[in-house]
């Protein structure tokens, strides 16, 4: 396959998106959605948002070095792009979204209660690189919808939660699972069970 | 609905999952498939991905400062959880899934071939955080196959790609478009249109 060269752009594809609340008092709490996000260390867990400095959130974080990361779902689609594209300057957007804002366990900052997963997360640093700046955060709790946990082995089922993903300026709800991480070393594993079978 | 808490942990999903080429010869070329990555400023265009240090391609990418991120597909899920499980220190693993390493335009690390979008990085830091280090980078180049591009609005076609998605262990491909940035005002918008007509 022939390649083009393109001028350099972000083109790595598909991201997570999600809605940011912020804010330790009423009048302040606010929701930013952003796809500049990811996880970037295991232990400590750890993840960052990338914020541009003239958004409302930006400085109620910077405040506040805390902030929770709400994951969106399919149902919460039209509520997420919302959040993104309207200022806290202009709008409450809890109100506005008919959205609770919930107590968190660990930090000031609420929760989203309309979603089903909220990371909270506290800043551990501020990097600037450019039109964004990184805010580098230490999960320090996880809440999650209690029906999404399996009495019997404590596992969580992500499948029937149609989490969102946001690729090249759309959202997706996830499609077909295609396999478990290992599943390649796993499925020549059974290959040659069956061979072995068969030769004896 | 009832919120539990769970310890901290990393629940931000779904992420990308990419397979990133290292090395600057061919007897260094080496992949690691990565979910810890994603974008992190716009302007200029920057990414990160976060690698162990006792991983295999740590130090390759340590010392060359570049590292190109191929994004992946429904039709290359096999190889790129075969490239995350096994390590360069027993397989050459270009030869052993059969992949093509391509010349990058800007950079001297390979370009998988038989990936639809690679964008060439350059380091520009490395921050420890624990388990991981976060390697922080420019994209200085895109590469993307021909096929992809149209002719007529030089806009990129995503919908054919059937990129890979990563989510609390499993790989999907993307699903159904929901919309596009800012679909949540155009409608309203539309519905405003709707009532004034029929006012007049």
């Amino acid at each position: 396959m022939k390649k083009e060269q393109l001028k350099p752009g972000n083109m790595l594809n598909p991201l997570p998106v999600v809605m940011v609340s912020c804010g330790t008092t009423e009048e302040e709490y606010n929701i930013i959605t952003v796809a500049w996000c990811g996880t970037i260390c295991t232990d400590p867990p750890m993840c960052y948002i990338s914020i541009k400095p003239n958004r409302y959130s930006y400085n109620i974080i910077k405040k506040n070095k805390e902030f929770v990361i709400n994951l969106t779902t399919e149902k919460l689609a039209s509520i997420t792009d919302w959040c993104g594209v309207r200022s806290g300057e202009q709008y409450n957007k809890f109100k506005e979204m008919n959205l609770t804002a919930g107590t968190a366990s660990k930090i000031k900052t609420p929760i989203i209660m309309e979603s089903p997963i909220n990371l909270e997360c506290v800043v551990k640093d501020i990097i600037k690189l450019g039109s964004h700046d990184m805010f580098i955060a230490e999960i320090v709790s996880v809440n999650i919808n209690e029906n999404l946990m399996s009495n019997e082995t404590g596992s969580i089922n992500f499948d029937d939660l149609n989490l969102l993903s946001f690729s090249h300026g759309n959202y997706y709800k996830l499609g077909r699972k295609i396999g478990k991480f290992g599943f390649s070393v796993q499925k020549k594993k059974k290959k040659n069970n069956r061979i072995d079978r068969n030769k004896h």
